[in-house]
């Protein structure tokens, strides 16, 4: 791992946030790896993977370099076996949380780690158990943190996450974007 | 709720920082409560609220005033039946993180709301589950991070929750110092 140069192939600054508490260098690259699309009637929990694999397509040349790891990832949120990425509008973001009202759902990180010689995908699953939120607090939160970047429409990290998460049940920091303890005990194993 | 003047009575910033989320004024006191004192034999859940309560003596003439509510804290970590509290030492903080190492334990949270005419507590506990921490990895943490001011020798935010914890059960905000969700919903039914 230590001769490894890093790179973080996200444009996300809660993970950028998350990787640099390993206290290890990397750089950011952000290259435009098209549109995440996956097979229909996928299984939900091999989503993420198959598109951390595709997005690290856009990097082959970076990885192509000597000594270079890049490092994808990709999050969804499942609910009732539905799959929810960023909300559209607000109108979505309303919808989303009232589906997470009161009702356990799961945060999906993939997570692939890719060089010249070789490739490695992981999943992190957390099951997060929200309380049964109010209208006002839904309208509120929107309102004031605008989370139209976040899968789910939440971050776990912000006030709806402060009042409204009772419990979880896995890696917090998977919920926030990147499982970084099994991203570390996988980087030195890499 | 909304008519109350909060005190926070903790010189924890972390207490502080998760509070000042739920997006309501505060003020934070700290007043001298003497030394933390327990009965020989008290069940261990029982303790941090024992302690906020203890506390909450100290604030008399705070809570004594109109529509203040003072709210008290204290958390402790329990492992294989032993009560950690902060480590005297460089020493005793190894001896803390290698008992945690590879062991599941809880982290438990007592807090307590006086006014002028009621009290209340309540208690959030949640178990952390650590990888087989390395010798390297408790001297590193130690060395930079200097635990000596958390309950069980670490901090869930810090390097080491990062590199270490593969998964919790229960509030991760409770882990860091204040169970927020409970406390939000506490202080709405005050």
């Amino acid at each position: 791992m230590q001769n490894y140069k890093l790179i973080l192939a996200s444009q996300s600054p809660r993970r950028k946030e998350l990787l640099s508490q390993l206290n290890r260098p990397f750089e950011v690259v952000v290259r435009d790896s098209g549109e995440e699309v996956y097979p229909d009637g996928m299984a939900n929990e091999a989503v993420p993977v198959y598109l951390a694999k595709q997005k690290a397509e856009a990097y082959k040349a970076d990885y192509q370099e000597k000594d270079v790891v890049v490092i994808t990832a990709d999050t969804i949120v499942c609910c009732n076996g539905e799959v929810l990425g960023k909300p559209k509008d607000k109108e979505d973001a309303v919808r989303m949380l009232k589906m997470l009202s009161n009702c356990g759902h799961k945060v999906i990180t993939g997570v692939t780690l890719t060089s010249a010689e070789k490739q490695k995908s992981f999943t992190a699953s957390t099951t997060v158990f929200f309380k049964e939120l109010t209208e006002d607090e839904i309208e509120y939160y929107i309102e004031n943190y605008q989370p139209f970047d976040k899968a789910g429409a939440y971050g776990i990290q912000e006030w709806i996450g402060m009042i409204g998460i009772e419990r979880i049940e896995g890696s917090y920091f998977n919920v926030v974007g990147l499982p970084v303890q099994k991203l570390y005990t996988e980087l030195l194993k890499f």
